[in-house]
């Protein structure tokens, strides 16, 4: 059975950074919540794009040619295979639209690349 | 060129109800805004789920078995094939992520469905 989802309340529930959590299925494409600290890893997706929302703090998606800022209540889509880096200052929150096969960092690895088999929901 | 959307600036840039507008795409699905005001028609999507962000205001989303209440931050995801009536009480602005085929009032016609190849992007 489909329930609300508080978006606060699922924030709230985790503290991890640079982890997202799911929260929904939709047609195949998840929603899903991260907590970001800094900076992450350079990377893309060649498959999909990205919707991000800023839901709290700032968070600069750094492109190689260019780079945009998200504050509370807004949105970018990133295309796919654009390179990007997400930059938390110094701490954002914010909600991911994207297909469920979305690998976290593009599949280029790294430490703190999460395995698109092992994404936990909440 | 993807722009930042500002999600307060795009719904002030219109005001009529039950007619969503288009913010972007993303993987073949639509991001939407909608104003409501009282009750739109009963109706389903056969082969769509349906995500709905309450933005501003109030709105409960009928099935008809239950119902569910949105106020701002919380998120709802009606599976497809499920007949739902959303009724703003007594007003509320949403954001919608559904596939670009989506019709809007699952195709049934009446005074108020707008076409799928006539949904104004904004």
């Amino acid at each position: 059975m489909h329930d609300v989802i508080d978006l606060d309340e699922k924030l709230n529930a985790f503290d991890e950074t640079w982890h997202p959590r799911i929260i929904g299925s939709c047609n195949g494409q998840y929603l899903k919540l991260a907590h970001g600290e800094g900076a992450l890893e350079w990377h893309s997706h060649e498959e999909e794009d990205e919707a991000f929302l800023c839901l709290r703090g700032r968070i600069v998606l750094e492109m190689r040619d260019r780079e945009v800022v998200l504050e509370p209540g807004q949105l970018f889509i990133m295309p796919r295979g654009v390179e990007h880096r997400p930059r938390a200052e110094p701490t954002a929150s914010v909600l991911l639209f994207e297909p469920a096969s979305t690998e976290h960092l593009g599949g280029e690895g790294g430490a703190r690349e999460v395995d698109v088999d092992d994404q936990p929901w909440i």
